[in-house]
């Protein structure tokens, strides 16, 4: 596995007090390394959680919507190497099963362990070597870091992507961890993306739930890399509570928007981490849409700019093809007028007015398209929505590893 | 360029009465193939058609869309080379002195006059070309084959498409020829579909509309190679009514039924056939969707596997990964069942039920996913709509024909 060419250092990542972790090999795969994790909390946890928006969810995100509405979480199981989608009733009872295992091994309620797992659709998760898992990944509590489960977690992955935040709440600060795996079949709503949050915040599971949603909203939902998305997406935030401030129940406490900020910042920056990781990808793509009739229907023009192959791959021949732009806005199915677009590349004007601008000069366009990190804004000029997603571009990187790939 | 593996014979193709063609070289690009062609009918031709549903429309569409409200048609410019999209007045006004030239001509009206371009994108269609291209494509009416206007409408086309069908109207024989180019259903640049067909059939014109946009919404709308909508797409259709039989003009007129039965099978063709030139296709799929709350919930989960860079980066690797079916299924927010769906490929039922088939042998599938013609069923199991989709496989072709591919 060659490391995406737009991989970032792993961070320095703080402990959070009430989490303890543990890594074990189950062997999904005819592999060695680790491949079960286990994250305990202290009594008192907190969680918020939003899934895939599948048809055709996997009995562990259905698992979590179930204890969601619960609100207290002791225990996280992820699973890697064997997704358990679409595997029947026999799944289903591999996912409860390895749950109750947990749960009795951390003494709390099933309905306070949350799960996950990604890999290979279709095989049922071999319940022997899930709960062998789960037993060996128990018995290494307090040994595994914060590298060790962002490994641990991840399949097609080739770095780990971890971040940090902080924020002060009440006179007291608090510390944020994040890490996540995933970088193909992303597309909001779907992909699999596993993405898990850690404070040693107070925050009340409704007001977290709220949060994490709003932060989702911009951040996650804002970026794909092939439109596709997984029936296992699942991100889930944990707030211990061990900070020791007064616990946050409502948006207008004291410290709570400086907490949303920090989750909301923290989120955006695993989802571009996912971005970095895109299969294939040698370009970070950000697109700004302004002049839009409304956010959504920015939001739909970007992720429409964004999923196009023939955008994609323009890029990834470093092409300033802005005639792809006004096609994949032309294609979205949203209010426009082809007479008051403007596209701009790397901050310079290419089109305006329904046409080039005059005296157009590619040079300083061309020169942008050859870097890294590319910046696409397109302005509608009919209202004042507003979007920005992220995305990669299309390489021969991406059809070598999806042609190949399998079971 | 290398012509398509799922290239087909060009047919036989008798003459139209009524219908006179002839290409010249305007040199649009610095080449010195015929990239201008003009169609010359008899007074008494109606004309339907379809054009794309961008918001962002080429000149000629527009165009199209005004002239069809009038219903009859005398002459029809295709120029290659240059799409003439996103170009503001300049462009508008290049296509109208292009048409009124040709209507000059022709001695018709500008109205009755219809246009087409195909190219790149925002460049102005130069009118000094454009003209002096439309007068010596008119001294050579009757002088240029089927294969000759098909070959000069093409761009990135591997090999030139058409087809031919007859059928029985009041007694007589009725004969209808189509040609068409684009190597994306959806794509702009070069890869725009244009279709014209052409018959010796009497077809009102409100009739001819009807009939076209039944027959699109099961063959030019069932297609995709990369989800990518052109600005200029466009299907028209000529009727000269030189056949000899009584103009039809309602749907139960006898011979109705079989002419609109001709014509839909005559576009389905012409859109299998672009699918086979997909860009960088190497393999041909049909997705035959049943069991669907509707048609249309149907169609778009028929679109929304057709679209998936997964699925078909999947069939082009030889693999049968149905699991990415599952995840397209889920994906394309139309109602599902999981545990009600099954899967076909090659007419072996692969997952029933939410789960893999009990003592599911690959080895058949694995064969059929080694040939050139890919079928997959899906049965959501939930209703009786039902649509059939044709697409084709995701490859290092199609990257390497859009990562370097340029104006």
């Amino acid at each position: 596995m060659t490391i995406s060419p737009l991989a970032t250092p792993f961070p320095e990542l703080p402990e959070i007090a009430g989490v303890r972790r543990g890594v074990a090999t189950a062997g999904y795969k005819p592999w060695t390394r680790p491949d079960v994790t286990l994250l305990a909390f202290d009594a008192g946890t907190s969680v918020a959680g939003v899934t895939t928006r599948s048809k055709c969810p996997s009995p562990e995100v259905e698992l979590c919507r179930r204890h969601l509405t619960w609100g207290a979480a002791r225990g996280l199981v992820v699973n890697a190497g064997n997704s358990n989608a679409f595997t029947g009733a026999k799944g289903a009872e591999a996912c409860a099963r390895q749950v109750a295992e947990a749960a009795n091994l951390l003494g709390c309620e099933p309905a306070e362990v949350f799960a996950a797992s990604t890999g290979v659709i279709g095989v049922p998760l071999p319940v022997e070597k899930a709960v062998a898992g789960v037993h060996a990944a128990f018995a290494a509590l307090g040994t595994a870091g914060w590298l060790d489960v962002t490994t641990a977690i991840g399949t097609t992955d080739t770095f780990p992507k971890a971040a940090v935040r902080e924020a002060m709440v009440g006179g007291v600060k608090v510390t944020l961890v994040g890490f996540i795996k995933g970088s193909g079949m992303i597309a909001p709503d779907m992909a699999t993306m596993l993405g898990f949050i850690v404070t040693d915040a107070a925050v009340a599971a409704p007001l977290l739930q709220t949060m994490l949603e709003a932060a989702n909203r911009r951040s996650f939902s804002c970026i794909t890399v092939d439109g596709d998305t997984s029936t296992s997406d699942t991100v889930l935030a944990f707030a211990t509570g061990r900070a020791g401030h007064p616990l946050l129940e409502s948006a207008d406490a004291p410290g709570a928007d400086a907490f949303a900020a920090a989750l909301h910042d923290l989120c955006r920056e695993l989802a571009q981490l996912v971005v970095r990781d895109g299969e294939g990808a040698t370009r970070f793509v950000e697109i700004r849409v302004t002049g839009a009739v409304s956010d959504d229907s920015a939001h739909r023009i970007g992720l429409s700019i964004a999923n196009s192959p023939l955008v994609k791959t323009a890029i990834a021949g470093g092409d300033a093809n802005w005639g792809r732009v006004v096609m994949a806005v032309g294609k979205a199915g949203e209010p426009a007028e082809r007479d008051r677009l403007s596209i701009r590349f790397g901050g310079v004007e290419v089109a305006a007015n329904g046409m080039v601008v005059p005296g157009y000069d590619e040079a300083p366009v061309a020169a942008h398209l050859q870097g890294q990190d590319i910046d696409i804004a397109v302005n509608l000029g009919i209202g004042d929505g507003r979007a920005t997603v992220w995305t990669s571009d299309l390489t021969h990187g991406y059809i070598s590893i999806n042609a190949d790939y399998r079971s």
